[in-house]
């Protein structure tokens, strides 16, 4: 068990994983939100929460900010987010450009047929890059939500020539530590089609605007029995995986927690990024959920948790065993060896290797015991709004 | 052709389609909405809208009223609607209640675990009962949007009993020309169970409830390949089909336009009901869409139009010759003699009854000539919300 | 852990797996077979075989037996059923009429409009029921392939009546100690409509058969994103759960080993059973896979293994403290609870528990110890079929 | 009409289709298969098949081959298959070699870990290409039915090294004047996974080959809610399309009539090739179904009309309006624009184009009053096997 204790560590220790700015605030569907007292709705509060995440698990550094919700100064944001870095220690992680919330983006940002807004939404992501280098942070994480509701109702060949070239002109701003990541969702908000629908759109896109371009891999935006790792395997292949947002879901893009409905899916991403033996510092592990119901600060260090639980699980796998039984196509015994290492409880390794951290052994109940949650339900409450926005 | 144009014209005759009074306010996605001028915000202004659509198309004399929206006062409002609807000549049609947008349902309604959240919920299905009263409505259209996001977190099994309760109590108190249609819906806004997901367990819900108890088919919420009809042959075989809710969908709950994504599915549907000689006037036709792009207006006028099309197409149907060759496993034969009517189209014949009827042979053109629409965006667009409810 | 090693042990010992004969044969995709040599191809090596898991594993007393395959005899068969059961220690399981592989049902069995073909397949029914008879079988298992290719081919609404009129039949002529357990499958082999799509369907035609009706739960046989468990705990709330199909599937009826794509699903459906207090010997456990790669007896094995495995697990949870985090709505602490079981490695426990048993600890390494496969393969090799059949 | 009606002409005059070989010969599901008299057995059966489908439309000059079933004896066969050609006045179209039916092929062809059986299917790839030339057959028709069922027991990303070496080799080996068509398939006959899923996968296998390389789409090969037209434009975009198989399906790969289960579907796809302007020619146009209970040559006359019934329709949008309404996001305008289209009942003007050019303005009545299928019945049935493979 030592030897496996280490190789588990090991993976551990190279396996960061940044927070969302917007996992602390209040989100929902379109039939509401439920407000939560605790919710932060200030960039600070949000590096506050971020910075207890960190404290407790020591594997949070940095945090994910939207150019829209947090930045919305732009340049002029970037000394009072260096002073917050400072004083959380928390560094600013990926940078997200917004391609959706302006009522400008109702027919498209970077794809609509009208040059104006094409223009507008190109602008948006030049000052992203420009906000990533004051910022010195490496991802631009770009998430396109362009696309149409109805057959026929758009151009869906001429708007893949409109949003070449607004990543090409992105890219060529960027500096050489810089990377843009690109996202793909197969539908959502738009729902007859979304331009960038599937990593094959994703990953062409990429190669077309240059090599810091790289696809980012959000673990709840395939087609039900789509098998992510194999797409994974195909995206290292092509030296373009270039990172994941972190969620789970049962029918649609429901935004739970990793490996919350399908651990053993999220495992065998895990164990194909480890059996590759892929560099991880070129990958980007970043949280992307939205909870409605679970308490926010409680969901956060939960999800960091099971994540770490879970990449345990795929570093115990016994590589050359499995590959040896793989040539031979012995089945059921490279399956019992892959799934050995998922049925391992790794939990008393993950609590040893906290504690020589000096990490609380078991996070979640640190959390609980902090007093922290309680504190910011009392100090935010008062602020909370009194209405939410009605669906109809 | 006279004879077809007939047999047509007879069936339109008997398909009225409510309007949803929410179907002329802006709604849209989690990640926002796009606001429209001519959006309606107040119920008298649904009611004008609802009247124009029924004026250019002469089928929808009843709006669908909710109650969290439409009649937040409670039997207080009816003499209001009362007016309105002589006001407009549109009469009241389905009432629904609300069980989703108060923050005290953040883990359900009437299967909440807290008694007392129920209780609350029980007393607006109560109220929206009396409300249907007042009003001489006969359907009140329940949706209940309860269920859990995470496996464990709530009993599957208590929930059962708890709604059981809750339905057999509001039935209870209906009028013997009351219904209770009970809606049923896989996923959203709970992602892991819904506590009433599928047809099956609507039915078990509604013959438990009492025999004004019927189910509700939204054409939107299904499973990826599930056979719809299939599921309407079987409703109407257990004397449980109470009505509909139109819509299309491409991936998940998207509701756009019935038949802008599938419209052969619409069309199968339809056909099941004319060839089971259903009778028309127990079953509800109903409208539940969220347009977050077309124009309200021009989008519910395009939908009365396509639902007749495709209805119309159903009952161009020779029910003789095709069941002659479904006996005798023609399978071409039967398919072919399906898809004939399918493919004939259908707008002359509806062209010339509307005509017969005093109506614009083309009502969307009707509605872009009449300056309706510029109208009310004029009136309304001052009042339009400046901002929108933020994703996060 | 002792107290929860008994709990486990407990649970397990009302947990017997019931065995397919036609699990042991060769069988593949519409593609083609690939052949096994160790595969069996008479109603005796099944015994054998399945004798041989059974001491292996101490839980598969029973085996499922098909009547076209195993009984094409009729009654005639029954004494030699007799004998292969003393010789191998294994008592008849279910009898699974069959109702698709005679070129009659090409338009269906029990729902054909052919009355004469219905006859045909009601009176196979009705034998079946007499094996059951003879051979003290408790279940009569029954699947109903048919369904139709194409919209219009067939009239779903009367295929509904016919279906009604077979089944009451059947039950008609069931012993007071005899069941009928009636499956569903969304699609395949037909694949427009299936007549019994779903559990809905299949729970009306059990009302209406009669009390010694039940459902049996294929678990691969749902739609993407279905909630099984909550239809597991339908099905126990309306007395009329009358047993599973174990298997998996990534996206059709894919027929994998059970656990093998997503086991925290089968987890999930264990705990419902377990949670509700359901009685276990009310409830059929039969494998129903379909090995085109693995090798028959490995499969066999390791099914019944991992069955015990995932049972284990949710034999495991903490219902008491499930409840009260429930009843609260304490989320996260509910969903760890959950998990902490489904994390617990219960392979330990299964050992002891064997080996207190008299069996052999880790079954699949006492197979490859015993030379059972070497044996079987030497012996029926020379007899394998030197063609398989074409796809064309 | 007189112009829209030689718009249309002129678009099927460029649109042949045409006929699999394994398209008239039995066919079924893993449960079986239903047995017709009718089918052909032999090449020179499916030769004469074909023929009669092509007197009676007109459109289909070629006959896809499959390597395995039809040309078993290699470069030999081609005498035989060009005497064929004279004698039915019908073309040898693609090339299919089989990479599945070999009891070698268990885990595997060109992506089996086993180099000695990579080797066997390279050679089969090379005779294909061979094969190709002899017959002067422009398209190798590829589909690499490799995969795996279980996650851990193959190496995903080694097979895709071993895959790529392959289709190197086999481009290396083309003539100038051939084309490779590589086909995707996201599951069956291989359950967890594929090794050429998706139409990215067939893309950067495309690209890596060599430019005579291109992506063959089958439209049943999709996961549920994929947008298949925004395939077709990107493999446009990126000049890869090299032709489609057509089919339909509801739930898997079920291989239906095309358009019998959503016909607007392939309309949309249609709408796409022909509003991209994409030159026809480049496109092979095929079908590839499997019919279990239609009569085969019924199928295959109902098939080809109900594709140019389809193509007709698409042929009808008014591009130019269209493009004016999208680009100024004119939703329903548009919307309606490429319905309308849809709508047009063409069977008038396809009857006209037939009877130009003196076919029958009916193929299906045609094929009945023929005799044809009377005749090959009589002679055929004789022949017909007497037993069928069993499931198990």
């Amino acid at each position: 068990m030592d030897k496996l204790a280490e190789q588990i560590g090991t993976a551990l220790d190279s396996f960061p994983i940044e927070l969302p700015s917007w996992g602390f605030a209040n989100t929902g569907t379109r039939f509401g939100k439920y407000l939560q007292d605790e919710a932060a709705s200030t960039v600070e509060e949000k590096f506050a929460d971020a910075s207890q995440v960190h404290a407790l698990t020591g594997v949070c550094p940095t945090l994910a900010l939207h150019v829209e919700w947090d930045l919305p100064g732009g340049l002029n944001d970037v000394p009072r987010i260096r002073s917050l870095e400072s004083e959380h220690n928390i560094r600013s992680g990926s940078i997200n450009p917004n391609l959706f919330e302006r009522q400008e983006y109702k027919f498209g940002s970077i794809c609509n047929p009208d040059s104006g807004i094409r223009k507008l939404a190109q602008e948006h992501l030049l000052a992203s890059v420009e906000l990533g280098k004051a910022l010195q942070s490496q991802d631009i994480s770009l998430w396109v939500a362009d696309g149409s509701n109805y057959p026929g109702t758009q151009s869906i060949r001429k708007r893949i020539d409109w949003m070449m070239e607004a990543l090409a002109a992105t890219h060529a701003a960027l500096d050489p530590n810089q990377r843009m990541l690109i996202e793909y969702k197969p539908f959502e908000p738009a729902f007859y089609h979304t331009d960038i629908a599937d990593w094959g759109m994703a990953l062409m896109l990429a190669r077309q605007a240059g090599p810091q371009a790289m696809v980012l891999v959000d673990t709840g935006h395939h087609y039900q029995g789509q098998n992510i790792e194999q797409i994974v395997a195909w995206l290292m292949h092509e030296e373009r995986l270039g990172g994941f947002h972190f969620n789970d879901r049962k029918y649609a893009d429901d935004d739970l927690t990793i490996g919350s409905i399908d651990p053993y899916q999220i495992f065998r991403i895990f164990h194909e990024l480890l059996s590759a033996g892929q560099e991880l510092e070129k990958v980007a592990f970043m949280i992307d959920q939205s909870h409605n119901l679970k308490s926010k600060m409680e969901a956060m260090v939960q999800t960091v948790c099971t994540a770490q639980e879970i990449f345990a699980k795929a570093a115990a796998v016994n590589q050359q065993e499995l590959a040896e039984h793989q040539s031979a196509c012995r089945l059921v015994e490279a399956e019992e060896c892959l799934r050995r290492a998922f049925w391992l409880d790794v939990r008393p390794i993950l609590a040893e290797w906290r504690k020589q951290k000096g990490l609380p052994e078991d996070p979640l109940a640190a959390l609980r015991e902090s007093g922290y949650v309680d504190r910011i339900r009392a100090e935010r409450g008062a602020r909370r709004p009194k209405t939410v926005s009605s669906y109809a």
